[in-house]
């Protein structure tokens, strides 16, 4: 039986997969990044690890490998290119690594491209075919430390003139409001990633001294991040349903541009909203709906991943079986 | 020799053209639309035009009809429906009239997607495949009484889920902002379109009493349009200059989101912008360059329509040209 691996690097942890081609899980291992050993020491662990998993299979059938990581990364060179979430990670030749390893091809995707490669193929936008009409314009979008959309356009994975496209993270939801990362101020990511969920709480804390938050984070205010935020909110904690509230308004405009620029069947939100689904999404539905055009409201369906906990796994996967130029 | 006819149908006039297939020119007539005549004599005249332009030539060379006209409309079935500037014209079956008149295949689609098609082929696509990398995703704005967008995306139109992609007018700038046609606050369109253009004029009339605004239009502050402000800030009037320096500000608002969200080669902006060229396209240059990331900031070029008055024409060529799906 043919199979193929997937790797998921993230900062914390890296997860090794096994599949079939048509998508059946066969074999997972995760082990932590440890990013502070360097690269080379993580390359080899992957190694070892993909070696482990698959014993006993034989090493003909291995197809290839698709590798996932954060950006910035070049996947048409297969680098990866010093993501915030790796440190020290300049130039990795992760899949120059893993395909001389192997003796296969290995593709390399950013994360938030990857994912919508895998709502596409396996997610979202399988389970609208089964409604009828196939998915063809599928957003997906990373919501953690920071904010990137995987593009899915006309049936295939839209990179743009330079590989950027994408970056609604930084596109201006409140000209001249907080200042992002990027040096410009207002972005979405600003407003409604983890760290500016988590500031906009502590923002408050005079206000809400006996907010849940504060409990939830063990008394100290500076380690609260979004987790304890939505945690207290879904409680009924009054702070915490603010700060979500206000989530959802300034991602909600984010998403009323989208949908008013480009008419897509599905956006499927990662992360924060997967977990919380409803409570979660069901607010920014709401502001989608009353920002944007009504027609391309109507065509469009906002949810949580259907791939759960495996959206990293299947992402890995789906980068593999892309044939999309450019890959 | 082969030819093909175009149709492009405006509020105030109609110009009907005939082209050889590589895009040289054959014929030109324009004449009013006189909206108030209704929909049928319109399109009758059209036909007698059509006819009276191709006189001479074989009928049976006659390969097509393209349309251009604004939206709302139906490309699949050929049906105008309503637009806000041509008052009457519901569910006018223009492609299906001018195909059995003529015998040959009709197709129309609208102006912005129209503009798009020609700029890619024949206008701005076409100048930087000059300078070696072929472009292939584009974007064309027209400006006129709205704001609307043309997508050429991986060197196809891109229509969306329910062909409404492009609504650029209607992303949120300023949340809360003036109030816009489409019943949302701080649109593109209720800041940059022409009639906000001029409406931020009059707003300041007591305050810049002596502008040169008020004696382009007669002594009738009421008359303004875009026209008058822009004629009056490239003399060097000062409203002038601070109306076009806003409208700068918020148009390059919107396109710096575009630029992060698509990372396209050209953006093309029509009408205005094109007859003003750098007097108006170098603010709105600035604004992408302070407001969009850095990378897909320098892969993209901001330019005038290089096809000026003939792009409505080219328009209504490339739309008959074109074999994207759902044409």
């Amino acid at each position: 039986m043919e199979y193929i691996a997937g790797v998921d690097i993230g900062g914390t942890k890296i997860a090794a997969t096994l599949f079939r081609p048509d998508g059946e899980l066969l074999a997972k291992v995760v082990f932590p990044t440890r990013v502070e050993r360097g690269p080379e020491a993580a390359l080899a662990e992957i190694r070892t690890r993909l070696e482990e998993l698959r014993r006993g299979r034989p090493a003909e059938r291995l197809l290839g490998i698709g590798i996932s990581c954060g950006g910035p990364l070049d996947s048409r060179t297969g680098l990866i290119l010093s993501p915030p979430n790796l440190p020290g990670w300049a130039s990795v030749p992760v899949t120059r690594f893993l395909s001389e390893a192997f003796r296969v091809p290995a593709r390399l995707e950013n994360d938030a491209n990857a994912g919508a490669l895998a709502e596409f193929r396996f997610g979202a936008g399988r389970a609208s075919a089964a409604s009828g009409r196939p998915v063809r314009n599928l957003v997906f979008m990373t919501m953690g430390t920071g904010i990137g959309a995987g593009l899915i356009l006309d049936g295939r994975l839209y990179r743009g003139a330079t590989g950027l496209a994408g970056e609604i993270g930084h596109t201006k939801i409140i000209p001249g409001g907080p200042e992002c990362g990027c040096g410009g101020r207002g972005c979405l990511e600003a407003l409604a990633a983890g760290p500016a969920i988590a500031r906009r709480a502590r923002e408050r804390r005079k206000e809400f001294p006996a907010s849940r938050i504060w409990t939830l984070a063990g008394g100290r205010p500076e380690a609260v991040t979004a987790a304890e935020v939505f945690a207290a909110a879904a409680a009924g904690d009054r702070l915490g349903r603010l700060v979500v509230e206000e989530t959802a308004y300034y991602l909600g405009l984010g998403l009323a541009n989208l949908v008013n620029l480009l008419n897509p069947e599905v956006i499927v939100l990662g992360t924060i909203a997967t977990r919380y689904g409803d409570f979660f999404l069901e607010p920014v539905r709401r502001v989608v709906a009353a920002e944007a055009w009504p027609d391309p409201v109507a065509a469009v369906r906002i949810t949580g991943s259907p791939l759960g906990d495996l959206t990293g796994d299947y992402a890995a996967l789906a980068v593999f079986l892309d044939q999309s130029p450019g890959a």
